[in-house]
């Protein structure tokens, strides 16, 4: 019998915010799989650090971390190969995931190579965009409003056309796009409602106006919220 | 000292995709208070029965459940004179809230009238969001995807407009707005790789693809999502 393939949302980065179910199977599993920067540590494998019992099988699946650059398939075809053998073996293995699986997660890539040969089950987690939320202390939308998810790498144009016509947005993957996305909202007149939220919810969280961002040192783990009517509750 | 309001986030309907922290603070306060609708039982306090201690004051937010009536001000203005009375008191008050508090969620109403007057803390939890994602075996967007979450009431031509204009799409508060949504769709050439979701991580969820759905049975709780290239992860 195969062992299943387990893709676990660990959530933002507070340890505590994993949910119950997540946590089980991961204390379950007898493999661990996560990515990881090319040197140093997983995000993902820290998050759980605390929750790990001891004698688990781990594979780092190594990424050069560069923003933007769509992930290595040579990596993940590797990856699989190496899961699949644990499967095949009658183990489950768990992959963790930085906030939700299926919310821009690098899952997946896995999950695309392996459901067709193996059982698959997908644990959601909290995802960055609520996260993000809550740490801005405002909703993100209400009622009838529209929300839209995005990407920063996107051009000024696309960025433009894209918060006219919604009520909401939540823009991701900063990093060095920053001036770029705070521009498009300044000439939008939406500047002063944006909120800016750094590594949501980890102990280094940082909430700041647009205009207070320094834009040579947004990390990647940071998001802008904004809603048009400044307060999705009114 | 004023009590602390917290907004709890209890998932999307499977008790166990309840995070550590929400289940924590739960259990450590002297008062619970949940939306519910006019009779019966409250589903976000359905969430959460089994982990429940005994002793806790329960504030039932009672509300006539007609889908698309925006919530009625003055039973939002009841429940905050209620709930500040407690936190006057010095006790904590934990809002059980489905899903993720500030993701379209009712506990913004209360948090705009008290946040002002209160310290107020949000857990974000587990959104329908991506537990539809979930439950559906497919990613909502990778990449540099634009994902919008679109509200069903809107009319065909804002909801074509959006359609047209994003790479995926989650469709909210479907019932009786399902079979509009289903055939802006089905002109859109999308019907075919649109996933219907219903009561995503209960006991009774169901998955269908869209020309199977009964548009006379669609609940409340259910969601359609799509992505153009019909995997997000290809
Ligand atoms: C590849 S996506 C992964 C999202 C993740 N799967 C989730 O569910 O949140 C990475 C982007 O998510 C956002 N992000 C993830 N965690 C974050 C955090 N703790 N604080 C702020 N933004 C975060 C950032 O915009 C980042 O560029
Ligand atoms: C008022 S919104 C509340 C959303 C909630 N705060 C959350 O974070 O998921 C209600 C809508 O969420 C969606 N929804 C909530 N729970 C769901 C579930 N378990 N399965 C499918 N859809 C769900 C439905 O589209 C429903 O009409």
């Amino acid at each position: 019998m195969n062992g299943t393939l387990y893709g676990l949302g660990v959530g933002p980065g507070d340890p505590e915010l994993i949910t119950l179910k997540a946590l089980r199977l991961l204390r379950a599993a007898p493999v661990i799989a996560y990515p990881a920067p090319e040197h140093g540590d997983s995000l993902a494998r820290a998050i759980v650090a605390g929750h790990l019992p001891d004698g688990q099988t781990e594979i780092a699946i190594r990424m050069p971390m560069v923003v933007e650059r769509f992930p290595a398939q040579e990596i993940y075809d590797r990856a699989a190969v190496e899961i699949g053998a644990h499967l095949e073996a009658g183990r489950d293995v768990a992959v963790l995931c930085e906030g939700d699986p299926f919310f821009y997660g690098s899952f997946m890539y896995l999950f695309g190579r392996m459901a067709e040969h193996f059982p698959v089950q997908v644990v959601p987690g909290v995802s960055s965009l609520t996260a993000c939320a809550a740490a801005s202390g405002a909703a993100l939308a209400s009622r009838n409003d529209v929300l839209t998810v995005i990407p920063a790498p996107l051009s000024p144009e696309r960025l433009r056309e894209l918060l006219l016509n919604t009520d909401a947005a939540a823009i991701m993957k900063l990093g060095r796009h920053f001036a770029k996305v705070r521009d498009v909202l300044t000439e939008l007149g939406l500047a002063k409602q944006a909120r800016y939220v750094e590594r949501a919810t980890m102990p280094n969280q940082r909430l700041l106006p647009l205009d207070e961002v320094d834009p040579d040192s947004v990390p990647y783990f940071s998001m802008v919220l904004v809603h048009k009517r400044g307060e999705a509750w009114s």
